[in-house]
This record gives C-alpha cells, sequence and structure tokens, in this order.
C-alpha cells in the first residue's frame, strides 16, 4: 500500500538482500533497517523489529535463506530453524514458513541450496500478498452489504493491526477495507489503540491515514460501549493461530471485543490466511502458547515530545509490577466467520479442516 | 488510607481553607493544591485535579461553601450550584451533594448560611469516610469466602480507581480489599491500567503500593484472558451511576470486564454507596449521560522520564483524530451485587428502591 503516495512493504528483498521497516519507530519516524544474517533476522522477530504473524512468516523464510547463504549444511539449516521458530512462541505462521523452506532447501543438493531458499521465500512472500488481496475480495462483499442496508459510512472496528504493516501487502483484516475504500464505499475505521505495544495508535492509523481512509483512534476500553450505542457495524480482527474447531488467537484483548460484538448483535469476523491454521490444536484456551512479553512494555511507552523527540517516559509507581500477556483466545462460538483466501468459512471444524485437505 | 506511613485523604478541610491532592501529578508527584473559590472548585473537578464520584460531590459541596462565605444570597448559591453540576455531567453525586448542601442553606437565614453549608460539606465529608468503611464491612466476607473456598492468595481484578483518592477515604471498591488485607487475608489485585487516563495504573497501584497490598498492573485488554486461565477469582468495580433497574455507569471498559466475568462465572460486583443511585433513570444505555473528553486524553499520554521529569508525549500519527467516551454502561444482568452501606443488594429495581425508601 502507499506511504506518502508511494508504494510500500514493510519487507523487500533483492539480489540477496533483505530491508524491512523498523516498526518500532512508527508512526514517527518511518526507517529501514537491512536484515544481513540469520541473528538479525531472528532479533527483528524477537524485538518486534517487524511482528504480524504474516509478516512474521515470510521474513523467518528469508531467515533461512541468508543462512542457507552461509551454511547450507543439513544440521545449520535445522539449528536455524529451530532459533528461528523459538523467537516467538504465538503466531504459527512462523513455524509454517520456517518448515516449508526448511522442506524444500533440504530436498536439494547442497550447491544449490541458498538459491532454492532464496526463491521459496521470495514465493512465500509474493503468495502472502495474493492471499490478502483475495481475502480482501472475499470480505468486501460483507462491507457492500452492510453499504446497502443502511445509510452514511460502514462503521467497521479492527484491534491491534491486521494491516498491510502485518503482512507483504494488504494486510489480512485491512484487506477488505482498503478494497471497499476502493470501490468508493464509504467507512468509517475505529481503531483500538491496542494497548500494551499500540498497533493500533501507531500501525494502523499511520496506514489508514496514508491511505485515505476515514479512521478515529479510541482506547480499547470503548469498544464496548460504541457497540451498545449502535455505533459499530462490523468487527474484523486478523489472528495468529486458528484452532482446528475454530477458536482463534489474537492480540491480547480482542476476546473482549468478541463478547461485546455478540452481546450487541455485532458481526465479528477473524481474517484469516490458511497458514494461520493450525489442525494440531483444538481448544485454544488450553493449548495455544501465550507468549508473556516484558512488563515493561506496560510499564514503559514511547511517544513523541512537543520538541519532536522520541522519548520513553513511565506511567506506574516505582515498585508496583506488572504483566503483560500478548494475546489471548476468541472461542469459536464467538466468530461469525473467517474472511480466508477461498472465501468465507464458517467457525467448524469440518469447514476449516476441508481449508487444507488435499483436493480431491 | 497511608502514604509514606502517614495518615493521607484527598481532601481536607479546616478552618475554611480546603486542600486537595492534585491527582493529575500522581503516581509521579504528591502535590497538594488550595482550593480558595467556587472558580478553582469548578475547575479543579472539570479538569480532574479530583476525580471519582464520591470525592467529586463532597468537593463540590465545599465549594458550594466557599461560595456562602462571599455571597450567601440564593441568586448566587444557585448559580453556583448549576456551575458546579455542570463541571462534569457523569457523576449523579456531584448533583447529589451540591443539592443537599443548597436545600440546608437556603433554609438558613443569611447571616448563618456560610457556616452551615460548611458544617453540612464536613457532614458529607465525614459521612463518605463512614459509608465507605461500612461497604468495606460488607464486601469482607465475600473476599472471606473465597479465602476459605481455594489455596493461595483470593485473586480481585478491578478497574480504574475507586480506591480511596476517589472518595474521601478508604475508596468504594477497595473499602472490601483493604478491610480484607488489615484481617490477614492473603489478596492480589489485578489493577486495570484504564486508558486513557490510566487511573488504575496511576492511582490505585499506587496506593496499593502504600498499603502494601500486593498487586500487579494489566493493560485492560488482559482482564479477558486472565479469568478464561481461572486467575481471577471477583472482580470488584466502582460507579458513577446507578439506575434503579441495576444498570452501572462507570469509567469507560468496565461493560467489557463484566461480559467476560459473566462468561468465565467470575463474580463481578459494583461497590456503590447509595449516593451513587439515580432512582430518575431506569435504562441506563439509554439514559446516563456519557462523558465525551478531549482526544488529547487519548492521542497524548504523560509520564516519568529516565531523568525523572514528567513529560508528555503523543502517541499516535499527526492527523489521526481520537474519540474519547469516558464511562460505559454495564448492565444490571452482568451485575452479580451491588456492595452498599448497608449490605450486599440485589440488582433488582425493588431492592435498589427499598435503599432510598422513607424509614416505615
Amino acid at each position: 500500500m502507499r506511504v506518502n503516495g508511494e508504494p510500500t512493504r514493510p519487507l523487500r528483498s533483492r539480489d540477496g538482500r533483505v530491508v524491512v521497516i523498523d516498526q518500532r519507530q512508527l508512526p514517527h519516524r518511518l526507517q529501514v533497517l537491512p536484515l544481513d544474517d540469520l541473528a538479525t533476522v531472528r532479533q527483528a522477530i524477537a524485538e518486534m523489529w517487524v511482528r504480524g504473524a504474516p509478516l512474521i512468516g515470510a521474513t523467518a523464510a528469508y531467515g533461512i535463506a541468508l543462512q542457507a547463504a552461509r551454511d547450507a549444511s543439513d544440521n545449520g539449516l535445522h539449528a536455524a530453524a529451530r532459533m528461528l521458530q523459538s523467537a516467538r512462541p504465538t503466531a504459527v505462521n512462523l513455524a509454517w514458513a520456517v518448515q516449508r523452506v526448511l522442506a524444500v532447501v533440504l530436498a536439494e543438493p547442497l550447491p544449490r541450496r541458498a538459491a532454492a531458499a532464496w526463491a521459496e521465500a521470495d514465493a512465500i512472500a509474493e503468495e502472502d500478498v495474493a492471499v490478502n488481496a483475495a481475502i480482501g475480495d472475499h470480505g468486501l462483499p460483507l462491507i457492500e452489504a452492510l453499504a446497502r442496508s443502511r445509510p452514511g459510512p460502514v462503521r467497521v472496528l479492527t484491534h491491534c493491526n491486521a494491516g498491510w504493516l502485518a503482512t507483504v501487502d494488504w494486510g489480512t483484516a485491512t484487506a477488505p477495507i482498503y478494497k471497499a475504500h476502493a470501490a468508493g464505499i464509504p467507512l468509517h475505521v475505529w481503531v483500538d489503540e491496542t494497548r500494551p505495544r499500540n498497533q493500533g495508535a501507531s500501525l494502523t492509523a499511520w496506514e489508514l491515514g496514508h491511505e485515505g481512509v476515514p479512521h478515529t483512534v479510541i482506547a480499547d476500553n470503548a469498544g464496548g460501549h460504541l457497540m451498545q450505542r449502535g455505533q459499530v457495524d462490523l468487527v474484523i480482527v486478523g489472528c495468529d493461530r486458528v484452532t482446528a474447531r475454530g477458536d482463534a488467537c489474537n492480540k491480547i484483548g480482542t476476546y473482549l471485543k468478541a463478547l461485546a460484538a455478540r452481546d450487541n448483535g455485532v458481526p465479528f469476523y477473524v481474517a484469516m490466511p490458511t497458514s494461520t491454521l493450525d489442525l494440531d490444536l483444538s481448544d485454544g484456551v488450553r493449548e495455544v502458547p501465550i507468549e508473556e512479553r516484558s512488563a515493561r512494555e506496560v510499564t514503559h511507552i514511547s511517544g513523541r515530545t512537543a520538541g519532536g523527540q522520541v522519548m520513553e517516559v513511565q506511567l506506574t509507581p516505582k515498585g508496583s509490577p506488572a504483566a503483560n500477556p500478548a494475546f489471548d483466545v476468541t472461542p469459536a462460538r464467538l466468530v461469525s466467520g473467517f474472511i480466508n483466501e477461498h472465501g468465507i468459512v464458517a467457525a467448524q471444524e469440518a469447514a476449516l479442516r476441508a481449508l487444507k485437505a488435499p483436493p480431491a
């Protein structure tokens, strides 16, 4: 999508080099950083220079490719895969992408491994763009139907950033929004700021602003009230892992919005590329590993001073501890449907298993 | 309650002077400001030097007293009452306290009005302390029962600050917690940070720390996840206005926690002094006026820099608007009960009306 009118992606590769947008600096500074080796790729994922399940996957794929150029041995590649997969525990795309590249590469003779890994990483990245565009196409009719049903803009609420910055392009939850905006449908997006890391306020608002999509940032606390007052027509969120029965793990706080949507009759959709589906798990609340991140993400926050400096400040009293679970699980019963690259899919095991079934 | 071991109240009066803790400076600085006249009292309420429904009421009562010392005419007092009541729209205690002082004062001859107003304001303040202590006594058995039911500390989640800083002393939601802590019951409090103004992270955590109550600050998004994982035994929140049928208006985000509590079988109690009950309203979602505060409370935040300076930073991209509804309404069906100075009261109209019925 666009930044200052220029087509931009959060991850680009060319001639054996990978660069990413350092998302820790947004919305205050647009800075691109090179990822020169495996260790830097791992650091970029663990420290959230890049984040978002699809983007983590694509970035990790290049991590294998960078490693293959240095040491294409089975041992070296397996070690790289383990190292990358341990960078963040919750999103399943990370393991999915790493294992996909690994399988392709290990099937090749040593001298061809680096090139094969690079080609597969490129394929993963380009497929992500196509998958998200398809999610946009399948989500668009939901928005079109709401636009026909009442006057005024369609009011969509989203949580965290499942935008183009969380993917290679288009975003997942934002893809239907960008497609609808491009189709001229009047829209307004409620952007949950998404504490503690504020990916909504920092990233989603920034994306929407650069695409010209009308939006308003709200505290995460406000969504239930807006739904009670009839000011939300549709919720669309992304996901980091979806289980076989349709429990959707996503950024902490998503579950609260799903409860409010159910209580107020607001449709709650989860944009889900098939790569985010983990058929090995069933009960999401019990089985999905939830990353516990640093307390400092709760106790401190960064922002721009009046003088234009980016500065970190402490919010809590000295001596008060904080906890920081980074994800929660929305049970399938609260999910109206999944917006997938193949269409709208019910939150039911048979429908979800069919997505990964080999063609008959 | 105590600060650095010293008994402290957020509002004190003596010899015709009123001082308050400037709560905008907490937890970084403990600063006391004088309220010398009506205009300053209104400013202190509107700009949230003082906040919390009971404390707003008591402070406003002194506003009438300060005005009566200057101009005790009917016109002057009525104008003062209007001016104070318009300072914040949602909490009903403000109007309740102002009208209570006004009724007493207007019944007196002119020369005795100032002294009568002062005495009534003092009475409101001292009654608030007694009411909250009684709320603590009635809430204590809830915590005692949970302590007996399982090993380990009783894990209470609270939202915003309904602590002693929101009252003249004890707090409402915190009163049972402080009573239980004093009784030696092991406790742990999950403190919702409570965006956008962070009264949980700034005030509740600070209070609990000075009283030695174990606690952990969490993002507002985390509470549902903790309940899903069985890590919350009880929710206690305060309220700004409760309708005749038991709909409870409180700080924005309370409704989301009530939904999560219901979904996970966690008891959800609202600490409610009778002064917060508004029998003139019934349907809270439709009828309670919800204050819309400045967008700047969402887009900017203050904190302490590494150098110890308190500084404001911007969180959002330039050009992204924000909305800031300050309260929401939790429907009576989600309220396990009200912890009132007279006991535990069901969220039912007959029970609530009985609280204000004249004694038979």
